[in-house]
């Protein structure tokens, strides 16, 4: 790991980003111990404390303990600024701190906030952050009062303002922890317009990236959209509608027999919608037949668009892999998309990410798979729920086994830094090659 | 699909290929269908009986009736000769009739050997067919002897002597088709030091691609191995060392239980060789840990190495990405292989036959996981077995579902042919692009 000059211990930025992102679990993992956060009053074991800390740190939602009966108000206020901690990245949340309090931000701060939101250019970051807080607390609050008003059909005041906060976050950061009891996420809510259309907006604004809503928000002046926010926008749309059509074509007589033809409508676009990378579940994942779970399991590894509240590969990263299918069958050696020309360092960069990421997800199942026992295909879920930061179950978290359980924080973990830390860890130390060996040909497939 | 200049009806060596392969199996399947095919001199329907010629040629292994009991000595002679037409590639074939025939060879033949044996130059395919056919009479002769003496201490003469010769060109062929009745293949020699290393021996020697096998053949006097042999080496060593130390991990209280000590060795060590991709098994597969499974669906998937009789993704391929992702980590912007640099092209087109691959394994998984209910790790482990063309199964292959029957036969077909005719049909349609489109990077991972 090459340092960077000038920061603390030497250290690299995706180095000060693993620390930080550690730091807050931890500080989150104490807090949560503590007996004024549960329920009960009685003290929480240190194991499912920092589950707990690490999901919601790394806006996953997978828990151990049912999030709104285990807890107390404290520890749920907790978790949501965890949440909101976790989703905006602490570097965007230290800025903010920095900015209220009139300190400058230098070249190095500036660095590792665009480390942070995995930006392409130094400049502007600071402008950026405004922008994001902004656009967040604003999102966050209009959605929190529609919800509100929604959950009030159902709760008390103080209880609704509550329930549409928490969710409202919690949605917008695509990290999926509900406070409705049981385990049930929103499947009381399946045909509910409402809660369906409010949820999946707020979680495809979360999951779009900043600066791709930033340069949507600014077409109608400009007129001009980036070659990577047309292909977030592309491959985000495609998923949106196939695992729509999948998903009902695959579970209309079964899983949605007994909603009404809307909720069957909505319930289809709620679980296309979700598995990238929410982790709200408005039907029971654990009943879906094994078809519809493996389509789950594709659209939960694909993942939001980088720069966003939400994980896996990544739609850019799937996206560009199409793209250099296609390219190639045309018989082209660039890599081209929309007349443009993609360096082959990024395709070999989208490669890693992906190649890396399944050989994760391998390593891991085997592992649940050798400790958990029993069913397969809950196991390559669950981790790559894990991986995706997604949150989403076919039931097994809270029995996970101890070495399950930290095998699932580290996933978690390595989901939310992984590929972007390590992609930027490798785009940085992009160095001149000194010597170029003679090409020499393979024969490949 | 651009049409290459001179060949009949203006097809292209990858089309030819595709026809004549299934030209081979129509003839195989309506062999088989006749009633002197069958022991019970009954006649055989269309499905099964494409099945096997499929699985026969596509040298696959995977059965719906059992190979000892259910075809005649006739049936059997018949798929041994699909096997090893289908083994050789039937343009090797051809090209050997020809040059028995005493006929002149053109160019346009040339290319199609070419194609089919996945050589990178023309010049010397005829030399290296007449060598490659040399060497598969010398060795598969040699081995037949080997294992029709061994055979002898449990079976009469001719009796062992056809054991012997099917057994030798089924696994220099990565064939994994067996005479032992009741879909038992090997397990009845797990222990028995001949048997394994005969067999194993076989497949690797099948499995490496006739033209690292001239080259290491020819080592001593030219003190030069390519590129391409050191990967194939370096990949298919590792592959074979690490999967026996994790088979033995994972199974020596379980499977290997009751073997003894050398059994337990022998056994870990043929069932790392087998999936790459032989088919044979001297354990039950349908018996293992869900863990070992999924090792072995890796390994299956990974396959043998190009211009081999063998399957996968291939170790080049694999070993490729592996290099990419290592030189992508160490800030290199060239692939960099033993003091090489491998052109992006190469490496695009390793990474399109992956993600093809894995769009296929996924597609047809989903459809069995459909068509067949039950397991989904034993429709993940037929599909890969089938895409593999390896053979091996957990047991769910007699009961497929005629849906399910056509999907693999489908599957199998495509993965003889796909990754490597795909991969030559995008290989020889490149061209250098006219309009070379400005250059702009996108966020990845
Ligand atoms: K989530
Ligand atoms: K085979």
């Amino acid at each position: 790991m090459g340092s960077a000059k000038g920061f603390p211990l030497h250290l690299s930025p995706p180095q000060v980003l693993v620390l930080g992102f550690a730091g807050v679990i931890l500080a989150g993992a104490l807090l949560l111990m503590l007996p004024v956060s549960t329920a009960s009053g009685r003290g929480t074991d240190f194991l499912t404390a920092l589950f707990t800390a690490t999901s919601a740190v790394c806006v996953t939602g997978l828990v151990v303990v049912d999030t709104g009966t285990y807890w107390s108000t404290f520890g749920q206020v907790v978790i949501l600024l965890l949440i909101q901690v976790g989703g905006l990245g602490f570097m965007s949340m230290a800025t903010f701190f920095f900015v209220i309090m009139g300190r400058r931000i230098g070249l190095k701060e500036r660095l590792l906030i665009q480390e942070s939101l995995n930006q392409l250019r130094v400049a502007g970051v600071v402008r950026l952050v405004r922008a994001v807080l902004i656009f967040t607390v604003l999102t966050e609050g209009t959605f929190a009062l529609i919800l509100a008003l929604r959950f009030s059909l159902d709760y008390g005041w103080p209880k609704s303002l509550w329930l549409g906060l928490f969710h409202s976050v919690s949605a917008f950061n695509n990290a999926g922890f509900d406070l409705m009891g049981g385990f049930r996420s929103l499947t009381g809510y399946a045909s509910d317009p409402v809660v369906n259309l409010s949820i999946t907006t707020l979680i495809i604004l979360g999951g779009l990236g900043f600066a791709t809503v930033m340069e949507i928000y600014r077409y109608p002046r400009t007129r001009r959209l980036s070659l990577h926010t047309r292909l977030v926008l592309r491959v985000t749309g495609l998923l949106i509608l196939g695992g729509s059509f999948l998903f009902g074509l695959l579970e209309w007589g079964h899983i949605l027999k007994d909603l009404p033809l809307h909720g069957k409508i909505l319930a289809s676009y709620f679980q296309s919608v979700t598995p990238r990378t929410a982790g709200y579940n408005t039907v029971d994942i654990g009943q879906l037949y094994p078809p519809t779970q493996f389509l789950i399991i594709i659209l939960m590894f694909i993942g939001a668009s980088p720069g966003s509240t939400g994980g896996g590969i990544k739609t850019t990263t799937f996206g560009l892999m199409s793209v250099t299918i296609f390219s190639l069958s045309k018989g082209k050696e660039d890599v081209e998309l929309f007349r443009r020309r993609i360096p082959p360092w990024q395709v070999y960069k989208a490669l890693s990410v992906t190649l890396l990421s399944i050989g994760l997800v391998t390593l891991v199942t085997m592992i649940l798979s050798i400790t958990e026992g029993g069913n397969f295909l809950a196991a390559l879920f669950e981790t790559t729920s894990a991986f995706g930061t997604v949150g989403l179950t076919m039931g097994i978290t809270p029995a996970l086994t101890p070495v399950g359980r930290v095998a699932i924080i580290l996933t978690m973990f390595a989901g939310r830094l992984g590929p972007l830390t390590l992609a930027y860890a490798f785009a940085q130390r992009r160095r001149k090659t000194m010597v170029r060996y003679p090409e020499e040909k393979i024969m490949v497939g």
